[in-house]
Order: C-alpha cells, then sequence, then structure tokens
C-alpha cells in the first residue's frame, strides 16, 4: 500500500528511492563502485542471501543502475558493472558516508575516500550556490519544475504551506 | 535477518542506513527541511499511515534527527523540527534529488530547488578534491578510517580485492 502511493508521489527523491531506496540496493551500488563484479563478490562482501541479492542484482539490471554481461561467451558467468546511471549515484552515496562518519561514527569512520593524485580525503560535500557560495537549509527555496503535477502545482499555491516560495 | 547483519556492518553508509534509510523515513526529513513540523502536515503532504508516520517520527527523534517539543506546555500538542544532525542530511537529499531529476525524469524534476539570494538553482552536487577539482569514480581510492574494524583492515589487505588503495 505505502509502496503503491509512493509511486505516484511527485517528488524527485521519492521516485529515486523507488529505484534504489532499500538498504541493499544502495549497499549493492557501494560495492559496484568498490570495483565488485560478479555475483560471489556482491555476495560475500555484503553477507546477503541469494535470492535477495538475485532480486536486488536484477533490479539494478532492468532500472539501468548496472549493466550486466557475460564474462565469456557462453559460459553462462555475468558481471556486473556501473552504468552512467549508477555512477550518477556517487554523490549520494559519499554524502550518506560523509554523514555516517560524522552522526555515527562521531568523526572519522570505517573507511576514508581519498583523491588518487593528492592523496587527501575528499571535500565535503555541501549545498552551493552557483557561485559556490556555502548554503544551509534557510538559504534554500522551493519552486515548481517543469515535471510538477497538479498536485504539486497546488501546494505550492498554499498560502499556508511551508514550501511556498516567500 | 538481513537487519541483523547491517547492524554489525563497519561501514558507514551501512550505519547511515540502518538510521535513516528506509523510503518513509528520508522522505518525512526531506517534509522537515521544507518546513513541515504537525503529525498532521506529514500526514496530508506524505499520505502516509497513522501509525507508520508514529514510528518513524519516534524513531528519528530517538535518534537525534528530529527534534519534539510541545506546541503549549501542557497541551499534548507536538512539532517535529531538524536537529543539527537532520539538517545534516541536506547534502544528502540534495543529491538525491537532483540524481531523481536526471535520471527518473530525465532533466528537471518536479521541484526546484534555489537560492533565496539570486533566486538560481544549487549547484549540481559533485565530489571534489581538496583544491576542488572535480572527481569521478575512477579517480577516488579508499583507505581504512580510524573507525575501521578488524574485518575492514582485512579486506584491505587481501590484495585481490578491487576496494584495495594499489
Amino acid at each position: 500500500m505505502s509502496r503503491k502511493r509512493f509511486e505516484k508521489m511527485n517528488c524527485a527523491a521519492a521516485q529515486a528511492l523507488e529505484q534504489i531506496g532499500d538498504w541493499w540496493t544502495l549497499l549493492i551500488v557501494r560495492e559496484a563502485l568498490y570495483g565488485t563484479k560478479t555475483f560471489s563478490g556482491f555476495q560475500a562482501h555484503l553477507g546477503i542471501a541469494k535470492n535477495i541479492l538475485t532480486g536486488r542484482l536484477e533490479a539494478l539490471v532492468e532500472h539501468g543502475v548496472l549493466t550486466r554481461r557475460q564474462t565469456k561467451p557462453g559460459a553462462g558467468r555475468y558481471e556486473y558493472l556501473p552504468a552512467e546511471k549508477g555512477e550518477a549515484l556517487l554523490p549520494v552515496l559519499v554524502a550518506l558516508m560523509q554523514w555516517g562518519d560524522m552522526w555515527v561514527f562521531g568523526g572519522k569512520g570505517p573507511v576514508e575516500i581519498i583523491d588518487s593524485k593528492d592523496r587527501r580525503p575528499v571535500k565535503q560535500m555541501a549545498v552551493e550556490a552557483f557561485d559556490g557560495r556555502g548554503l544551509g537549509i534557510r538559504d534554500l527555496r522551493f519552486r515548481p519544475g517543469s515535471a510538477a503535477s497538479e498536485e504539486t502545482l497546488a501546494r505550492f499555491r498554499a498560502k499556508a504551506n511551508p514550501i511556498t516560495d516567500s
């Protein structure tokens, strides 16, 4: 029931979560970005049940987040590689890991992400204005985008609504 | 069963998802960052069942993501406000919305996030090096952080492992 409602939500975050918003799915993408390619690799590093892993990999391929290819023609063995749509999740995953480092581990977490060139940790992800100024939630406003539904437009028209840009 | 395994994972993304990683939880945080404060507000905007909303709000307060306060002393009515730990999820949510805009809606999505000052959309979230250079997944390396467990350290020691920094 709650899933059904989700599909109809006119919200990019909700629709993104519809495709990648379960625990395992995002961690499988993390693992793929770490470089894991094989079913057994995902299984070993995530400790995930085979049937769940099978289902999640299928869904990720179906949504175009991962691509599946045969390791040898006709061999029936496959590997999974991040598609462009999967690589584009990097900012989401890095932001999530940095949040976990800070707010769950209280500072530096289990894994450091560094730049291969300067060997320094990557910058803290932050929301920035067009010119690079750092922005907090109080600096942001929201307005309907080109994919706004009637319901979304109505929400923005409602005067008492906190989302309203005014 | 899969939940149990999760709790033990020595990974900031997994631990972050343990606290905020279900569909509703992240959308409740989105709603709180939009400015929604009351139970009925969350309910109206998310179309979420009351019992589910009650549970998720309790968990978010327990984890320190939202704070709950009485609107009038003794009135038994409450409002929920993002705590610092909740506001710190802004980069995760903006990155997720931008990904949805691009990869689910094919460009501009339902809601545009703009800077209140210059009225322009916020910058695309990206992983950057210390000096601001843009980084893709191939530019990143991983190494154990100070909260690395024995298992994580073993993973980094394994030569054949793609996560290894070499």
